[in-house]
Protein backbone atom coordinates (compact mmCIF):
# COMPACT_ATOMS: atom_id res chain seq x y z
CA UNK A 1 0.00 0.00 0.00
CA UNK A 2 1.21 3.47 -0.89
CA UNK A 3 1.15 5.97 1.97
CA UNK A 4 1.03 9.65 1.04
CA UNK A 5 2.07 12.22 3.64
CA UNK A 6 0.21 15.45 3.00
CA UNK A 7 -2.29 18.01 4.29
CA UNK A 8 -5.50 19.21 2.58
CA UNK A 9 -4.17 22.59 1.43
CA UNK A 10 -0.77 21.46 0.10
CA UNK A 11 -0.91 22.29 -3.64
CA UNK A 12 1.98 19.94 -4.50
CA UNK A 13 0.23 17.00 -2.82
CA UNK A 14 -2.97 17.96 -4.62
CA UNK A 15 -1.29 17.87 -8.05
CA UNK A 16 0.07 14.41 -7.22
CA UNK A 17 -3.27 13.17 -5.87
CA UNK A 18 -5.07 14.23 -9.06
CA UNK A 19 -2.46 12.32 -11.06
CA UNK A 20 -2.84 9.21 -8.88
CA UNK A 21 -6.62 9.34 -9.27
CA UNK A 22 -6.35 9.75 -13.06
CA UNK A 23 -4.06 6.73 -13.18
CA UNK A 24 -6.15 4.69 -10.75
CA UNK A 25 -3.32 4.28 -8.24
CA UNK A 26 -4.66 3.68 -4.74
CA UNK A 27 -3.02 5.21 -1.68
CA UNK A 28 -3.71 5.97 1.94
CA UNK A 29 -3.40 9.68 2.78
CA UNK A 30 -1.51 10.32 6.01
CA UNK A 31 -1.96 13.73 7.56
CA UNK A 32 1.35 15.57 7.92
CA UNK A 33 1.69 19.21 8.99
CA UNK A 34 5.18 20.19 7.84
CA UNK A 35 5.19 23.27 10.09
CA UNK A 36 5.31 20.96 13.13
CA UNK A 37 8.66 19.62 11.92
CA UNK A 38 7.97 16.21 13.38
CA UNK A 39 11.16 14.22 13.98
CA UNK A 40 9.99 11.03 12.24
CA UNK A 41 8.96 13.08 9.21
CA UNK A 42 12.30 14.90 9.04
CA UNK A 43 14.02 11.50 9.13
CA UNK A 44 12.07 10.52 6.03
CA UNK A 45 12.52 13.84 4.28
CA UNK A 46 15.36 16.10 5.42
CA UNK A 47 13.71 18.92 3.44
CA UNK A 48 10.72 18.64 5.80
CA UNK A 49 8.22 19.14 2.97
CA UNK A 50 5.05 17.43 1.82
CA UNK A 51 4.33 15.37 -0.25
CA UNK A 52 6.29 12.24 0.64
CA UNK A 53 5.27 8.76 -0.53
CA UNK A 54 6.36 5.44 0.88
CA UNK A 55 5.37 1.90 0.04
CA UNK A 56 4.39 0.12 3.25
CA UNK A 57 5.22 -3.26 1.71
CA UNK A 58 8.76 -2.21 0.88
CA UNK A 59 10.09 -0.73 4.13
CA UNK A 60 13.69 -0.86 2.89
CA UNK A 61 12.96 1.31 -0.17
CA UNK A 62 13.81 5.00 -0.03
CA UNK A 63 10.88 7.34 0.59
CA UNK A 64 9.87 9.24 -2.54
CA UNK A 65 10.23 12.99 -2.18
CA UNK A 66 9.35 16.03 -4.27
CA UNK A 67 6.05 16.10 -6.11
CA UNK A 68 7.58 16.26 -9.59
CA UNK A 69 9.99 13.40 -8.91
CA UNK A 70 7.03 11.33 -7.64
CA UNK A 71 4.86 12.27 -10.64
CA UNK A 72 7.67 11.24 -13.00
CA UNK A 73 7.86 7.89 -11.15
CA UNK A 74 4.18 7.16 -11.74
CA UNK A 75 4.41 8.38 -15.34
CA UNK A 76 7.19 5.83 -15.85
CA UNK A 77 5.53 2.95 -14.04
CA UNK A 78 1.80 3.33 -14.87
CA UNK A 79 0.79 3.63 -18.53
CA UNK A 80 -2.82 4.66 -17.92
CA UNK A 81 -3.69 8.33 -18.41
CA UNK A 82 -0.31 9.63 -19.53
CA UNK A 83 0.14 13.23 -18.45
CA UNK A 84 3.53 13.65 -20.12
CA UNK A 85 2.56 12.76 -23.64
CA UNK A 86 3.78 13.88 -27.05
CA UNK A 87 7.28 14.44 -28.37
CA UNK A 88 10.28 15.25 -26.19
CA UNK A 89 9.81 18.91 -27.13
CA UNK A 90 6.14 18.72 -26.02
CA UNK A 91 7.31 17.18 -22.75
CA UNK A 92 9.82 20.00 -22.25
CA UNK A 93 6.96 22.50 -22.55
CA UNK A 94 4.86 20.50 -20.07
CA UNK A 95 7.74 20.38 -17.57
CA UNK A 96 8.45 24.11 -18.02
CA UNK A 97 4.87 24.93 -17.11
CA UNK A 98 4.73 22.55 -14.14
CA UNK A 99 7.77 24.39 -12.82
CA UNK A 100 6.16 27.72 -13.66
CA UNK A 101 3.10 27.01 -11.48
CA UNK A 102 4.99 25.16 -8.75
CA UNK A 103 7.56 27.93 -8.50
CA UNK A 104 6.07 31.30 -9.44
CA UNK A 105 2.35 30.84 -8.86
CA UNK A 106 3.21 29.20 -5.54
CA UNK A 107 5.73 31.88 -4.54
CA UNK A 108 3.56 34.87 -5.53
CA UNK A 109 0.09 33.62 -4.63
CA UNK A 110 -0.42 30.25 -2.93
CA UNK A 111 2.43 30.56 -0.42
CA UNK A 112 1.53 34.06 0.84
CA UNK A 113 -2.17 33.08 1.04
CA UNK A 114 -1.30 29.94 3.02
CA UNK A 115 0.89 32.02 5.28
CA UNK A 116 -1.65 34.78 5.90
CA UNK A 117 -4.84 32.74 6.02
CA UNK A 118 -3.72 29.34 7.33
CA UNK A 119 -0.42 29.51 9.19
CA UNK A 120 -1.18 32.77 10.96
CA UNK A 121 -4.45 31.30 12.21
CA UNK A 122 -3.24 27.80 12.97
CA UNK A 123 0.30 28.33 14.18
CA UNK A 124 1.17 31.94 14.82
CA UNK A 125 -2.25 33.08 16.09
CA UNK A 126 -1.89 36.45 14.40
CA UNK A 127 -4.30 38.17 12.05
CA UNK A 128 -3.54 38.25 8.33
CA UNK A 129 -1.67 41.19 6.81
CA UNK A 130 -4.16 42.96 4.52
CA UNK A 131 -1.38 44.41 2.35
CA UNK A 132 0.12 40.99 1.67
CA UNK A 133 -3.30 39.56 0.81
CA UNK A 134 -3.90 42.39 -1.65
CA UNK A 135 -0.50 41.77 -3.27
CA UNK A 136 -1.22 38.05 -3.66
CA UNK A 137 -4.59 38.80 -5.24
CA UNK A 138 -2.97 41.27 -7.61
CA UNK A 139 -0.39 38.65 -8.56
CA UNK A 140 -3.24 36.19 -9.18
CA UNK A 141 -4.74 38.56 -11.76
CA UNK A 142 -1.42 38.69 -13.64
CA UNK A 143 -1.09 34.91 -13.49
CA UNK A 144 -4.61 34.33 -14.78
CA UNK A 145 -3.89 36.76 -17.61
CA UNK A 146 -1.08 34.38 -18.54
CA UNK A 147 -3.27 31.24 -18.34
CA UNK A 148 -5.90 33.09 -20.43
CA UNK A 149 -3.19 33.79 -23.00
CA UNK A 150 -2.03 30.15 -23.01
CA UNK A 151 -5.58 28.80 -23.28
CA UNK A 152 -6.47 31.25 -26.04
CA UNK A 153 -3.71 29.64 -28.08
CA UNK A 154 -3.97 25.99 -27.04
CA UNK A 155 -6.67 23.56 -25.96
CA UNK A 156 -4.89 22.76 -22.70
CA UNK A 157 -2.25 24.61 -20.67
CA UNK A 158 0.79 23.03 -22.36
CA UNK A 159 -0.60 21.97 -25.72
CA UNK A 160 -3.30 19.94 -27.46
CA UNK A 161 -3.79 17.34 -24.71
CA UNK A 162 -4.28 17.44 -20.98
CA UNK A 163 -0.98 17.13 -19.09
CA UNK A 164 0.75 17.51 -15.75
CA UNK A 165 0.81 21.25 -16.46
CA UNK A 166 -3.00 21.36 -16.21
CA UNK A 167 -2.84 19.37 -12.97
CA UNK A 168 -0.17 21.68 -11.52
CA UNK A 169 -2.09 24.80 -12.54
CA UNK A 170 -5.45 23.51 -11.27
CA UNK A 171 -3.88 22.41 -7.97
CA UNK A 172 -2.32 25.82 -7.29
CA UNK A 173 -5.38 27.74 -8.47
CA UNK A 174 -7.74 25.61 -6.37
CA UNK A 175 -5.81 26.24 -3.14
CA UNK A 176 -5.66 29.96 -3.92
CA UNK A 177 -9.40 29.83 -4.66
CA UNK A 178 -10.13 27.98 -1.39
CA UNK A 179 -8.36 30.83 0.39
CA UNK A 180 -10.35 33.50 -1.45
CA UNK A 181 -7.43 34.72 -3.56
CA UNK A 182 -9.01 34.38 -7.00
CA UNK A 183 -11.32 36.92 -8.58
CA UNK A 184 -12.95 35.12 -11.52
CA UNK A 185 -14.20 38.31 -13.16
CA UNK A 186 -12.64 38.97 -16.56
CA UNK A 187 -10.89 35.60 -16.78
CA UNK A 188 -13.51 33.75 -18.79
CA UNK A 189 -11.10 31.48 -20.65
CA UNK A 190 -9.32 30.23 -17.55
CA UNK A 191 -12.62 29.92 -15.73
CA UNK A 192 -14.07 27.65 -18.41
CA UNK A 193 -10.97 25.46 -18.33
CA UNK A 194 -11.01 25.39 -14.51
CA UNK A 195 -14.68 24.34 -14.34
CA UNK A 196 -13.71 21.47 -16.66
CA UNK A 197 -10.86 20.49 -14.35
CA UNK A 198 -13.14 20.66 -11.29
CA UNK A 199 -15.65 18.35 -12.97
CA UNK A 200 -13.14 15.54 -13.42
CA UNK A 201 -13.74 12.52 -11.17
CA UNK A 202 -10.05 12.73 -10.18
CA UNK A 203 -10.50 16.23 -8.79
CA UNK A 204 -14.05 16.41 -7.36
CA UNK A 205 -13.39 14.44 -4.15
CA UNK A 206 -10.49 16.72 -3.25
CA UNK A 207 -12.77 19.74 -3.42
CA UNK A 208 -14.89 18.25 -0.63
CA UNK A 209 -11.96 18.17 1.80
CA UNK A 210 -11.66 20.84 4.44
CA UNK A 211 -8.77 22.20 6.44
CA UNK A 212 -9.61 22.62 10.12
CA UNK A 213 -10.13 26.24 11.23
CA UNK A 214 -9.88 27.59 7.66
CA UNK A 215 -13.10 27.49 5.63
CA UNK A 216 -13.21 27.88 1.86
CA UNK A 217 -14.89 30.89 0.26
CA UNK A 218 -18.50 30.46 -0.80
CA UNK A 219 -18.19 29.44 -4.50
CA UNK A 220 -15.20 27.17 -4.06
CA UNK A 221 -16.92 23.87 -4.95
CA UNK A 222 -19.39 25.28 -7.49
CA UNK A 223 -19.31 24.20 -11.12
CA UNK A 224 -21.36 27.18 -12.36
CA UNK A 225 -19.11 30.05 -11.27
CA UNK B 1 22.76 24.76 -33.96
CA UNK B 2 21.68 24.91 -30.32
CA UNK B 3 21.99 28.32 -28.71
CA UNK B 4 22.28 28.42 -24.92
CA UNK B 5 21.47 31.66 -23.12
CA UNK B 6 23.47 31.80 -19.89
CA UNK B 7 26.13 33.61 -17.90
CA UNK B 8 29.33 32.13 -16.42
CA UNK B 9 28.15 32.01 -12.79
CA UNK B 10 24.64 30.61 -13.38
CA UNK B 11 24.68 27.23 -11.57
CA UNK B 12 21.64 25.91 -13.49
CA UNK B 13 23.30 26.65 -16.84
CA UNK B 14 26.46 25.00 -15.54
CA UNK B 15 24.65 21.76 -14.64
CA UNK B 16 23.15 21.70 -18.13
CA UNK B 17 26.47 22.49 -19.82
CA UNK B 18 28.20 19.61 -18.01
CA UNK B 19 25.41 17.32 -19.20
CA UNK B 20 25.70 18.55 -22.79
CA UNK B 21 29.47 18.00 -22.72
CA UNK B 22 29.07 14.48 -21.28
CA UNK B 23 26.63 13.68 -24.07
CA UNK B 24 28.69 15.33 -26.78
CA UNK B 25 25.95 17.81 -27.73
CA UNK B 26 27.41 20.95 -29.30
CA UNK B 27 25.99 24.39 -28.59
CA UNK B 28 26.85 28.03 -28.88
CA UNK B 29 26.75 29.86 -25.55
CA UNK B 30 25.02 33.25 -25.72
CA UNK B 31 25.72 35.63 -22.89
CA UNK B 32 22.54 36.64 -21.08
CA UNK B 33 22.43 38.68 -17.86
CA UNK B 34 18.94 38.02 -16.46
CA UNK B 35 19.19 41.01 -14.12
CA UNK B 36 19.08 43.32 -17.16
CA UNK B 37 15.59 41.96 -17.99
CA UNK B 38 16.17 42.42 -21.70
CA UNK B 39 12.91 42.63 -23.65
CA UNK B 40 13.85 40.04 -26.27
CA UNK B 41 14.86 37.63 -23.53
CA UNK B 42 11.61 38.13 -21.60
CA UNK B 43 9.74 37.39 -24.83
CA UNK B 44 11.51 34.04 -25.01
CA UNK B 45 11.15 33.27 -21.32
CA UNK B 46 8.48 35.14 -19.34
CA UNK B 47 10.20 33.89 -16.15
CA UNK B 48 13.27 35.92 -17.18
CA UNK B 49 15.68 33.21 -16.03
CA UNK B 50 18.71 31.47 -17.48
CA UNK B 51 19.23 28.90 -18.93
CA UNK B 52 17.15 29.00 -22.11
CA UNK B 53 17.93 26.88 -25.16
CA UNK B 54 16.75 27.41 -28.71
CA UNK B 55 17.51 25.61 -31.93
CA UNK B 56 18.52 28.18 -34.53
CA UNK B 57 17.45 25.82 -37.34
CA UNK B 58 13.92 25.49 -35.94
CA UNK B 59 12.82 29.09 -35.37
CA UNK B 60 9.15 28.05 -35.02
CA UNK B 61 9.88 25.64 -32.14
CA UNK B 62 9.22 26.82 -28.59
CA UNK B 63 12.30 27.89 -26.63
CA UNK B 64 13.28 25.33 -23.99
CA UNK B 65 13.13 26.71 -20.47
CA UNK B 66 14.09 25.47 -17.00
CA UNK B 67 17.33 23.55 -16.57
CA UNK B 68 15.67 20.32 -15.41
CA UNK B 69 13.13 20.34 -18.25
CA UNK B 70 16.02 20.84 -20.70
CA UNK B 71 18.13 18.10 -19.08
CA UNK B 72 15.17 15.69 -19.31
CA UNK B 73 14.87 16.58 -23.01
CA UNK B 74 18.48 15.64 -23.72
CA UNK B 75 18.18 12.50 -21.57
CA UNK B 76 15.25 11.46 -23.75
CA UNK B 77 16.82 12.34 -27.08
CA UNK B 78 20.51 11.46 -26.64
CA UNK B 79 21.41 7.97 -25.38
CA UNK B 80 25.09 8.63 -24.71
CA UNK B 81 26.12 9.10 -21.07
CA UNK B 82 22.77 8.56 -19.39
CA UNK B 83 22.58 10.60 -16.21
CA UNK B 84 19.14 9.28 -15.21
CA UNK B 85 19.96 5.58 -15.14
CA UNK B 86 18.63 2.67 -13.11
CA UNK B 87 15.09 1.76 -12.06
CA UNK B 88 12.25 4.24 -11.77
CA UNK B 89 12.87 4.30 -8.00
CA UNK B 90 16.56 5.12 -8.64
CA UNK B 91 15.44 7.90 -10.95
CA UNK B 92 13.11 9.28 -8.28
CA UNK B 93 16.08 9.52 -5.90
CA UNK B 94 18.17 11.25 -8.59
CA UNK B 95 15.39 13.76 -9.27
CA UNK B 96 14.86 14.37 -5.54
CA UNK B 97 18.51 15.28 -5.15
CA UNK B 98 18.66 17.48 -8.23
CA UNK B 99 15.76 19.43 -6.70
CA UNK B 100 17.51 19.42 -3.33
CA UNK B 101 20.62 21.15 -4.73
CA UNK B 102 18.75 23.39 -7.19
CA UNK B 103 16.34 24.52 -4.48
CA UNK B 104 17.96 24.45 -1.05
CA UNK B 105 21.67 24.67 -1.81
CA UNK B 106 20.85 27.48 -4.24
CA UNK B 107 18.52 29.29 -1.84
CA UNK B 108 20.79 29.03 1.21
CA UNK B 109 24.25 29.36 -0.36
CA UNK B 110 24.64 30.06 -4.08
CA UNK B 111 21.91 32.72 -4.37
CA UNK B 112 23.05 34.83 -1.38
CA UNK B 113 26.69 34.55 -2.52
CA UNK B 114 25.74 35.66 -6.04
CA UNK B 115 23.75 38.52 -4.58
CA UNK B 116 26.46 39.71 -2.19
CA UNK B 117 29.56 39.11 -4.32
CA UNK B 118 28.30 39.51 -7.89
CA UNK B 119 25.07 41.53 -8.09
CA UNK B 120 26.08 44.07 -5.48
CA UNK B 121 29.31 44.69 -7.37
CA UNK B 122 27.96 44.56 -10.88
CA UNK B 123 24.51 46.06 -10.57
CA UNK B 124 23.85 47.69 -7.24
CA UNK B 125 27.37 49.05 -6.62
CA UNK B 126 27.13 48.33 -2.90
CA UNK B 127 29.52 46.41 -0.70
CA UNK B 128 28.62 42.89 0.42
CA UNK B 129 26.85 42.32 3.72
CA UNK B 130 29.32 40.46 5.96
CA UNK B 131 26.54 38.92 8.05
CA UNK B 132 24.84 37.41 5.01
CA UNK B 133 28.13 36.02 3.72
CA UNK B 134 28.77 34.38 7.10
CA UNK B 135 25.30 32.83 7.09
CA UNK B 136 25.80 31.43 3.58
CA UNK B 137 29.15 29.93 4.60
CA UNK B 138 27.56 28.38 7.69
CA UNK B 139 24.81 26.92 5.52
CA UNK B 140 27.50 25.50 3.22
CA UNK B 141 29.01 23.58 6.14
CA UNK B 142 25.63 21.98 6.91
CA UNK B 143 25.11 21.13 3.24
CA UNK B 144 28.55 19.55 2.89
CA UNK B 145 27.84 17.51 6.02
CA UNK B 146 24.88 16.12 4.10
CA UNK B 147 26.90 15.36 0.94
CA UNK B 148 29.53 13.71 3.17
CA UNK B 149 26.78 11.56 4.65
CA UNK B 150 25.42 10.65 1.21
CA UNK B 151 28.89 9.83 -0.16
CA UNK B 152 29.78 7.78 2.91
CA UNK B 153 26.87 5.52 2.03
CA UNK B 154 27.00 5.54 -1.79
CA UNK B 155 29.59 5.79 -4.50
CA UNK B 156 27.92 8.82 -6.09
CA UNK B 157 25.45 11.40 -4.76
CA UNK B 158 22.27 9.52 -5.70
CA UNK B 159 23.48 5.91 -5.88
CA UNK B 160 25.99 3.55 -7.44
CA UNK B 161 26.47 5.47 -10.71
CA UNK B 162 27.09 9.07 -11.64
CA UNK B 163 23.87 10.96 -12.32
CA UNK B 164 22.30 14.37 -12.81
CA UNK B 165 22.40 14.70 -9.01
CA UNK B 166 26.22 14.77 -9.13
CA UNK B 167 26.08 17.35 -11.91
CA UNK B 168 23.60 19.52 -9.98
CA UNK B 169 25.64 19.27 -6.78
CA UNK B 170 28.97 19.98 -8.50
CA UNK B 171 27.48 22.92 -10.38
CA UNK B 172 26.12 24.59 -7.24
CA UNK B 173 29.25 23.81 -5.20
CA UNK B 174 31.57 25.12 -7.91
CA UNK B 175 29.80 28.49 -8.10
CA UNK B 176 29.81 28.75 -4.30
CA UNK B 177 33.50 27.83 -4.38
CA UNK B 178 34.28 30.44 -7.06
CA UNK B 179 32.73 33.00 -4.74
CA UNK B 180 34.79 31.86 -1.74
CA UNK B 181 31.85 30.30 0.11
CA UNK B 182 33.25 26.81 0.65
CA UNK B 183 35.62 25.85 3.43
CA UNK B 184 37.03 22.45 2.43
CA UNK B 185 38.37 21.66 5.91
CA UNK B 186 36.73 18.62 7.53
CA UNK B 187 34.79 17.63 4.42
CA UNK B 188 37.24 15.06 3.06
CA UNK B 189 34.63 12.79 1.48
CA UNK B 190 32.91 15.52 -0.49
CA UNK B 191 36.28 17.03 -1.40
CA UNK B 192 37.50 13.75 -2.92
CA UNK B 193 34.30 13.42 -4.92
CA UNK B 194 34.48 17.06 -6.04
CA UNK B 195 38.10 16.75 -7.23
CA UNK B 196 36.88 13.79 -9.31
CA UNK B 197 34.10 15.90 -10.78
CA UNK B 198 36.50 18.77 -11.52
CA UNK B 199 38.80 16.40 -13.41
CA UNK B 200 36.13 15.35 -15.89
CA UNK B 201 36.66 16.66 -19.43
CA UNK B 202 33.04 17.87 -19.32
CA UNK B 203 33.74 20.12 -16.36
CA UNK B 204 37.32 21.37 -16.73
CA UNK B 205 36.70 23.95 -19.47
CA UNK B 206 33.95 25.59 -17.40
CA UNK B 207 36.40 26.13 -14.55
CA UNK B 208 38.54 28.28 -16.82
CA UNK B 209 35.70 30.75 -17.45
CA UNK B 210 35.64 34.04 -15.60
CA UNK B 211 32.92 36.49 -14.70
CA UNK B 212 33.92 40.09 -15.35
CA UNK B 213 34.71 42.09 -12.20
CA UNK B 214 34.35 39.04 -9.90
CA UNK B 215 37.50 36.89 -9.56
CA UNK B 216 37.46 33.36 -8.18
CA UNK B 217 39.21 32.54 -4.94
CA UNK B 218 42.79 31.21 -5.17
CA UNK B 219 42.27 27.40 -5.16
CA UNK B 220 39.17 27.37 -7.33
CA UNK B 221 40.67 25.53 -10.31
CA UNK B 222 43.15 23.35 -8.38
CA UNK B 223 42.82 19.57 -8.44
CA UNK B 224 44.96 19.06 -5.30
CA UNK B 225 42.93 20.98 -2.73
N1 LIG C 1 9.40 21.04 -4.49
C1 LIG C 1 8.52 20.51 -3.49
C2 LIG C 1 7.81 21.62 -2.72
C3 LIG C 1 6.96 21.11 -1.59
C4 LIG C 1 6.53 22.21 -0.61
O1 LIG C 1 6.98 23.36 -0.68
N2 LIG C 1 5.66 21.83 0.35
C5 LIG C 1 5.20 22.74 1.38
C6 LIG C 1 3.76 22.50 1.75
S1 LIG C 1 2.68 23.08 0.50
C7 LIG C 1 6.00 22.48 2.64
O2 LIG C 1 6.13 21.34 3.05
N3 LIG C 1 6.54 23.56 3.27
C8 LIG C 1 7.24 23.45 4.51
C9 LIG C 1 8.68 23.91 4.36
O3 LIG C 1 9.14 24.25 3.26
O4 LIG C 1 9.36 23.92 5.40
C10 LIG C 1 7.52 19.58 -4.15
O5 LIG C 1 7.14 19.85 -5.30
O6 LIG C 1 7.13 18.56 -3.54
N1 LIG D 1 14.34 26.60 -12.13
C1 LIG D 1 15.22 27.39 -12.94
C2 LIG D 1 16.02 28.37 -12.10
C3 LIG D 1 16.87 29.29 -12.94
C4 LIG D 1 17.40 30.52 -12.18
O1 LIG D 1 17.03 30.77 -11.02
N2 LIG D 1 18.30 31.27 -12.84
C5 LIG D 1 18.82 32.50 -12.25
C6 LIG D 1 20.29 32.71 -12.64
S1 LIG D 1 21.36 31.58 -11.81
C7 LIG D 1 18.07 33.68 -12.82
O2 LIG D 1 17.89 33.78 -14.02
N3 LIG D 1 17.63 34.60 -11.95
C8 LIG D 1 16.96 35.80 -12.35
C9 LIG D 1 15.55 35.88 -11.82
O3 LIG D 1 15.08 34.91 -11.15
O4 LIG D 1 14.92 36.92 -12.05
C10 LIG D 1 16.15 26.45 -13.70
O5 LIG D 1 16.49 25.38 -13.16
O6 LIG D 1 16.50 26.74 -14.85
Amino acid sequence: MWLLYQFPLCPFSRKLRILLAEKGVGYEPRRESPWLRRDEFLQMNPAGQTPVMVNSERPAALPMIDSMAICEYFEETVDKASMLGGTSADRAEIRRLVTWFDTFFYRDITAPLLKERMEKRLVLRESPDAGRLREAMKAAVAHLDYTDYLLDNRKWIAGSTISLADLAAAAQISIADYLGGIDWKSHETTKRWYVGMKSRPSFRPLLAERMEVVSPHADYEKLDL
